[in-house]
């Protein structure tokens, strides 16, 4: 399963809105239609959503419509900030469209062809490194675990969210094929029901026992002391540690704390924003209330309730016990453990 | 507004599951019909149950019908039985039913219609307490909130879970008489949105504004600081005063204690249970699977999974700052000051 794939000259991706009843894949050479396929979820994950941009930026010239030569420049830099424009929270958007930014400046000079060659590589490489991040996360964040019991995760940080075998997913799902996993509970994550929707579907589909639960029965799961971990993904990750993720994921750290349960965010290095000191800088998305209100086009709230619609919330470092990214694990303090790895990076 | 009420000899109810679309009230003088009504949460909230039942129990005895009288103590406790089996945790349904029983018992050897009238004024009896003790509870809980503020709720303890304003709602309402409540947070509360349809509903027909939020936002809520209490109902207190409540309330006490914020349970003495000695030892229901994977009778999560879906958790008493009775305002340690309450009611 391809999530966000470059085909044929165009950007071909999974409308993750229609799963897991339909498996529809679209194609797309607008670079609008990506950009709202964006905002709208259609594609969701911080990683795939840098993937998917990088190669949204490709969409910018269109083949059949030749520009001159010195336009080129100008346009697919116009398209790095529409897509920049779609969503404020996961940074790796922003790293990728500044990785595409550089190849614009580096070869504006050159021929249509040869920008046009430079970008896909870059986008190319993009996906490719997220591949293979994901790939070595699940092996690192497979070593936190050891003994065989349950995990819980939040969301859906998986194949649909990544370019490869996920973030928190590929963690769980290396540790399952050592034999590490009892179970994985997954929170419902309302309100667009990623975890009963998407990390459901993807683990029903690899034979990993899934128990679904409502968001909020995770407080009694945990208290159950059958939880070794829980292990969730992240949107941008701040410079002293602190993490931005789905909404739900704050909470679930404390509670983890309560109960002496081992917090574990994976997450590949792209995730990283040294430039955001701390999680209180990091712009927080509110999404539109009718995605609370309403449910499959039914509204399920009383009429005339305001709504607080946060897709995010912050969890501070001190609630971490490690952060597995593709460059090693991070483990307390980390805002010195970021420090090093990115000095390295 | 009244949720369960005895109107001709028939129950009298308003059927929670269509609310806040339609406002539909249905009477019945068959007990099984509202045995089945309690179930599926037609009538719900803890008080609102123990009524319900009370008023129930008047239904064993067809007045069409007439039976021999040495048969009516029998029909009667019959009757008991079956509306005892339809909920577990709530305790109010066995001590209003224990009432009832303990009326059947002391009036058995007297006529049909003198037992009938007993029984009508004990269930009468058991519907104007609980008028009167939710608004005791509102008096003295708005005492404990000192400034104008937001508050925060989960579930439905008002208007809807009583024969009277409520028990956490009540508090709020009294509060927001004395302009103490700049704003209610009400968690949706997820699987069956108690929240976002009955405790928003109630308090918009209030004029008291609200803002909806899915259940694991209030992290995010209790950390802005701008949220001065938590307040929610019961449905059983056990002799060391922990408290069972609606899947999700733990939770929300672990974060109000983490956040500074006090976290009040409201509850008429009728919910607590002397007999039960900690709250691990409360028998939690476990709902129907389906309740968290379809909405609205549209399939929400993927097909393969497994369910995990208690209806309620417990609150261990050291995160509780207050419970709210109607005898008065409980205070740490809570198993004493439940002892008291007891030994002086």
């Amino acid at each position: 399963m391809r999530t966000v794939d470059w085909v044929g000259g165009k950007v071909r991706f999974l409308d993750q809105t229609r799963l897991p009843f339909e498996e529809v894949y679209v194609e797309t050479d607008d670079p609008d239609v990506l950009a709202d396929a964006i905002g709208k979820l259609q594609i969701r994950g911080a990683p795939a959503i840098g993937v998917a941009a990088a190669f949204g930026v490709l969409l910018a010239v269109s083949p059949s419509q030749p520009s001159s030569a010195q336009d080129l420049p100008r346009r697919y830099l116009e398209v790095c900030d529409s897509l920049g424009a779609t969503r404020p929270t996961a940074v790796n958007l922003f790293n990728a469209l500044d990785r595409m930014r550089s190849v614009i400046r580096a070869a504006s000079a050159a021929g249509g062809s040869e920008l046009y060659n430079a970008l896909l590589q870059e986008a190319l490489a993009i996906q490719q490194e997220d591949v293979i991040a994901c790939k070595r996360i699940g092996e690192l964040g497979a070593d936190l675990l050891t003994r065989r019991a349950a995990v819980l995760t939040h969301c859906n940080a998986g194949a649909l969210a990544t370019a490869g075998e996920g973030t928190a997913l590929a963690v769980i799902k290396a540790a399952a094929r050592q034999g590490k996993i009892d179970r994985v509970f997954v929170d419902e994550t309302r309100p667009l029901l990623q975890g009963a929707r998407l990390t459901s579907w993807e683990l029903v589909r690899e034979g990993i026992p899934v128990t679904l639960i409502t968001d909020s029965t995770a407080g009694s799961v945990l208290r159950s002391q059958t939880v070794q971990a829980v292990i969730v993904g992240a949107d941008r990750i701040a410079a002293i540690g602190d993490v931005a993720n789905k909404i739900g994921t704050y909470p679930l750290a404390v509670l983890a704390r309560e109960h002496g349960v081992q917090f574990i965010v994976a997450a590949p290095v792209s995730t990283i924003d040294v430039h955001t000191a701390s999680g209180n800088l990091i712009p927080i998305e509110e999404r539109n209330p009718a995605e609370v209100t309403h449910l499959a086009g039914i509204r399920i709230a009383a009429p005339g309730v305001d709504v607080f619609a946060p897709a995010f919330d912050v969890t501070p470092n001190y609630l971490i016990s490690a952060i597995v990214t593709d460059k090693g694990v991070l483990m307390p303090p980390l805002g010195d453990a970021l420090r090093r790895i990115s000095v390295s990076a």
